[in-house]
């Protein structure tokens, strides 16, 4: 597992794949909380995983992106998260609307403000 | 796929490419709104714009992630960008730290609950 730094990820030099998932939750919590955080973790142990990153504004609009080596690593972790929420509260109950999109990163840059 | 999307972008199969810009952004507007407002509103009149979906939690860490034709319209944007940013407020006012990611969506798939 990779040093976090914040809410950021710190990633390998390009490539590595992404999973954007765009979501609008619906209203109340339903459980997802305790879920959405248990997931994170469970994502960080999966192998092949390389990062997250997660952003939901105050309308219930989220985007979480995150990165991994390979499109198998990909794979395995789609159904780890489909063995899970068919046992418990599924994605259904959660978001009222998801998009989800998967790639390569080709290429790559950051700045920061603490850059020497 | 919705007809009216809301925060989510309607986009055509893929292929195609993505910007994910993450961002923690400094206290203060500086700015920031106004021009967060034109510079999607001129993303969306740019060749090869196919969509955009953002998303800032309270903690000020925010996801931006656009969609585009082609790489070379991304480079075309990325030049309207810093040319817009050097001559007004940069984005090193509004931005402690921001990460830029680009790649090619390969496959994507979503859902909602109005579906039938």
């Amino acid at each position: 597992m990779p040093p976090t730094s914040g809410p950021f990820a710190v990633l390998p030099e390009p490539p590595y794949y992404v999973v954007t998932f765009a979501s609008e939750r619906t209203d109340g919590d339903n459980g997802y909380g305790a879920m959405a955080e248990a997931m994170v973790d469970l994502a960080r142990r999966q192998p092949g995983f390389l990062g997250v990153e997660s952003a939901r504004g105050a309308d219930g609009f989220g985007i979480t992106n995150s990165f991994w080596q390979s499109e198998e690593h990909i794979r395995a972790w789609k159904r780890v998260v489909d063995h899970l929420t068919a046992q418990q509260r599924g994605r259904r109950d959660w978001y009222r609307h998801y998009a989800v999109r998967i790639g390569v990163i080709q290429r790559a840059y950051d700045f920061s403000q603490e850059s020497p």
